[in-house]
């Protein structure tokens, strides 16, 4: 493995996607931090480079049929993965389309592809149009689940990482009356775990959690919900206790993003998406990060969608896509 | 009506209800302010005061078998309505019991009374135990509920108020498994146009509303969920438009409280507790008041529990309590 090298995925070339990793590329380089191996298309970056930027931007080109036959790689400075047999002539900035989806799902198979086989440490992914990627033929929810799917992990979950407010979900995309169903011990108790374990590897110390109740005020024992708590949540929390992990809950989830609470644990085991998403977009929305634990792929993503309605105007905050190389870089400095 | 008299149940004895009444009894008095009547238990707020308190307390006390006979109050000055025969004796403080759970809603109980008959404006609560409650026979989620049978509405909501973020409820205090069955267009218009008159009677101009979705990311057109958003949400945001209403929505729940967002509306209509809960407590912790929208009776209220574990301390902050009256003030000085 070469731990200095992490891909980077163009995401849906009609949103931010080009332009931010744009500006990742023209970052002074620095020479403790991994290499950036862009998975994208080529023509594309020069096309939004030329419109957004005075000066050009130097990176090596490499098609994505010699790097799958093993073409090797200068040893620093960007590189790019060129998809240059895909029909990007006509897409229109900022609109949705099956050939902009189609791309978007290409950079990232490829990238996939260079993990497993281990010409990448980790990836950092750029954001997609899940409605694009439909368009396209490819029936996933989101990132986190295609790299579920190819990295072949029987346990994974979603986290939202910065530094202030960290949280995981036990479940992630799926509707809100689906949630219930989808609760298990075991699925609490394989977040709370896989959770526990990369805190551990970014904090370098056994973390403290706290797991959210499903149901409002934790279900008050009983007064509301179907007894989740009682039935799925606590159970998993005591075989967690009995792992050795120290954590809190169920909590009831709107006292647990309190200020002084937040402060007092690690991170969040949410039950479903917006209990966690919601703060974490009100209080850290431009420096969140998101990651999929559990994957034999480690990979992280920026916290924003393809922002069509800003897309290629040079205005997208690239803070997000720093964290997220950034969180890449250090998870797998010390894996 | 005397639009200078605001009721002030003093919630379950123990918990922060007597500190925080207290507290609000010892601010000076301000002329312009309306008066305050406590529907309390004298000797427990005397017992109070004594132990957390250097000097003592003035106030006039009238029995509650006196004041629903007519007693005449005096004009000025702070007034305890006493529930003199409660068995308060021995109860402990920080520890549930049915017998401050029956005194709790004795205190709104008469509370109620004393608005239905317009001795009093307004009634700002502090805070009860619905195990407490539960445990004295009373069989409500919480005060929402309780006035909304009594001041016999057919429709209202409950609204969390403050200067940062103001939020809404379609439904309130149910299990999270409930939500979609609750949910129904004419209660979405309900909520919606309730928000947009009680905004409107404080800011004094046509408010601007956003409605989230139920589904994360909104059900992204159908992705996730089963079509809330345009069986459900969609149709009543039309309906409201009709009636002048200005509003957007439905907005995946985790972009609406954004700070950029937020700040671009007077008020968020949320689909279930924990949606507007989370953000209003992670934003706006010791702020924000909870108020019953659309009843005969005004009512605003602390936006805390008892907070057993820190009652009868004097660390509990008041800052809730004094918001609440002071929304009460302001909504009952313009209706």
């Amino acid at each position: 493995m070469s731990p200095q090298r992490i891909g980077l995925t163009m995401g849906d070339p009609a949103g931010v996607g080009p332009e931010l990793v744009l500006r990742a590329l023209r970052r002074p380089a620095n020479p403790s931090e991994p290499q950036i191996v862009v998975f994208g298309h080529a023509e594309t970056l020069q096309r939004c480079n030329a419109l957004l930027f005075q000066d050009p931007i130097t990176y090596t080109v490499v098609s994505v049929d010699d790097y799958a036959k093993g073409a090797v790689l200068p040893p620093t400075g960007s590189v790019i993965i060129d998809h240059h047999n895909l029909a990007l002539k006509q897409f229109e900035v900022g609109k949705l389309s099956g050939d902009c989806g189609e791309a978007a799902f290409r950079f990232i198979e490829s990238a996939i592809d260079a993990a497993l086989s281990q010409k990448i440490c980790a990836v950092t992914t750029a954001p997609i149009n899940k409605e694009a990627l439909h368009l396209a033929g490819h029936n996933y929810p989101g990132h986190t689940e295609i790299f579920a799917e190819r990295a072949a992990s029987s346990r994974w979950c979603m986290m939202q990482y910065s530094t202030k407010i960290t949280c995981t979900f036990v479940t992630v995309h799926c509707g809100y009356s689906q949630v219930p169903e989808l609760l298990t011990v075991e699925r609490v108790l394989d977040t709370i775990e896989l959770t526990a374990e990369a805190i551990e590897r970014i904090r370098h110390r056994k973390p403290k959690l706290i797991v959210c109740g499903l149901n409002p005020h934790a279900g008050e024992h009983g007064l509301f919900g179907n007894r989740e708590e009682e039935r799925i949540i606590e159970p998993a929390i005591e075989l967690a206790r009995q792992k050795g992990i120290d954590l809190e809950g169920p909590l009831p989830p709107d006292t647990v993003f309190l200020p002084n609470k937040l402060a007092s644990c690690d991170a969040v085991v949410c039950m479903y998406h917006d209990q966690g998403h919601i703060p974490v977009k009100a209080l850290a929305f431009d420096s969140a990060v998101n990651t999929t634990l559990g994957l034999k792929i480690l990979r992280t993503s920026v916290d924003h969608g393809t922002a069509f309605d800003i897309a290629w105007k040079g205005i997208a905050k690239p803070d997000s896509l720093f964290a997220a190389l950034e969180l890449a870089s250090r998870l797998s400095a010390t894996s």
